[in-house]
């Protein structure tokens, strides 16, 4: 496995060993109404309950456990939104080694508190991937820190898989498997853990129309890297990478298209049906079904809810009347 | 068991068997944060995921699957704040019987739109003990259903304790337990399950100031009734019941007071730290734990989220900033 692929299943099945000791195994729920609703079985595989909120932990862990103790030393630097940067910095806090995370101007407030709760060192730049990119250089070139990436590191997309795979050993076989499409460390994971384990599973990835440059790649046979995101899923608003697009196009993922408004009212029934609070990015998987619903009619069908990390004094602004 | 008693410990465990077809066996749910908030081991029974988003669905359950056939036949009527009528209304619906449900004026308009969902005919009445009473027994009479007490029914009671025996199943051994008191079904029953499996742990009920009767009537030796509720906790404003308060006694329940804004800093803490939405009378508990922390500090403590439902456009008013 070199940082130029995307992992095998048996780097996935090695990432599921080696997190195993310090990852929630996320519950599966279910919810009678909302199968009423998607007039579908729907299994919902709960990443918000993960540690940190986010299924991010997955793949930190897995990344920050397999470094060799020398290089382990040195710390670990990544550039994140949120939810990655938290999870590496608990991940390094777990192994005892420094975590540096460099956070764009714009981040949720929640999200940079529980970083630095986690007793990571933050370093603040511009909301531009050339910020990011060149603030996490000088960290490493200052620190010796290894470079954690939020998707493209294979180690991190083979933590991401895990989830996958506990979700079709608690579910038993599915038609199709959901998750939302961001930086596309999930969804490249999820698509090869779960292709490996049940042949022939339908994989969709759920895009905010406002960063649909996975949408556009895949159906141009391109990769887009030009576009300006305007979402409320402040999970999804990087630039898929070109890796996890080759697993994508590899795995026949296929990007489904949701929009703010739908992914606000799927926010709201999953309160209100399942009592469980779940951030814009991870409501749109349920959006999607609901979008897509010929996709879906009659499946069973696994729902990946990546994560649960909403500023609660915005979420009122959140909830459509 | 009559219904001038509460039940036995084999009351309960029957209830167990009787409801087991149909209710869920909810989540026990932990939280490292809110541990070290509260100093103890918190165990989070998650009842907001029962059926019908409360632990009612467990006394109505217990109480519509025993009746004769005959009995049943004629259907089931009751009052209720809300969380006892839907839970009536869908156990009705699942013995295929009729259910009548008498809702006082004030009432959440979720909770009704949900008893309404579940097939049941709603009975309108002022919002006073008497006017609740004299309509159930004019449905009673007109129709020869039975009265499913939301408390003082013994099979309710019975029922209601199943939770708190499932909650030592997967916990193990607790010092403490705690829940909410409204009429006090759901406190007694767990008193007496909680005993019967270990005996001499602590079980403390969690009371809002605005709706304190039942800390008067155990602090004073008599039964409080002539008090005007005042608080957000929708479900807890009822009085409670002679019964319910003869086993309180009988178990050496104590009642622990908590006031609105702690309830609202309890429910705001369960979104944040396990994204779990609580209703105002679940987050009780939680609230009563970290008000009266010398009482739990060190200790492995039982909570019981009650239920989950919150009209959501009244949540941003229930979230302090």
């Amino acid at each position: 496995m070199t940082s130029a692929t995307y992992p095998a299943p048996a780097d996935i099945l090695a990432a599921a060993a080696r997190i195993a000791p310090f990852a929630h195994r996320t519950p599966v729920l279910r919810s009678r109404s909302l199968d009423e609703l998607a007039g579908a079985e729907l299994f919902l595989k709960c990443e918000h309950l993960q540690r940190t909120g986010a299924f991010k932990f997955r793949g930190a862990t897995n990344a920050v456990m397999a470094l060799p103790d020398d290089v382990a030393a040195r710390g670990v630097v990544t550039h994140s939104s949120g939810n990655h940067g938290a999870a590496l910095a608990l991940a390094a806090k777990l192994r005892g080694i420094p975590a540096h995370v460099v956070v764009p101007e714009g981040a949720v407030a929640s999200k940079l508190a529980a970083i630095a709760a986690y007793g990571a060192v933050l370093h603040r730049c511009a909301p531009t991937i050339a910020a990011r990119e060149a603030t996490a250089a000088r960290v490493q070139a200052e620190t010796g820190a290894r470079l954690v990436h939020p998707y493209t590191d294979p180690f991190v997309m083979a933590g991401q898989g895990t989830a996958a795979l506990e979700l079709l050993a608690e579910a038993g076989p599915l038609d199709a498997l959901v998750t939302p499409i961001g930086g596309g460390g999930l969804i490249s994971g999820s698509a090869i853990a779960a292709t490996a384990r049940q042949p022939g599973i339908a994989v969709f990835g759920a895009e905010p129309e406002g960063a649909a440059e996975t949408f556009a790649s895949l159906r141009d046979g391109s990769h887009v890297t030009d576009f300006v995101p305007d979402t409320i899923c402040d999970g999804l608003r990087g630039t898929v990478g070109a890796v996890n697009l080759a697993a994508m196009r590899a795995y026949g993922v296929e990007a489904l298209l949701v929009g703010d408004a739908e992914v606000r009212a799927a926010m709201r029934l999953l309160l209100a049906r399942t009592k469980q609070l779940v951030e814009p990015s991870g409501a749109t998987v349920l959006a999607a079904v609901l979008r897509h619903r010929e996709r879906f009619a009659g499946r069973r069908v696994g729902l990946i809810l990546s994560g649960g990390n909403v500023d609660l004094d915005a979420l009122p602004a959140l909830l459509p009347p």
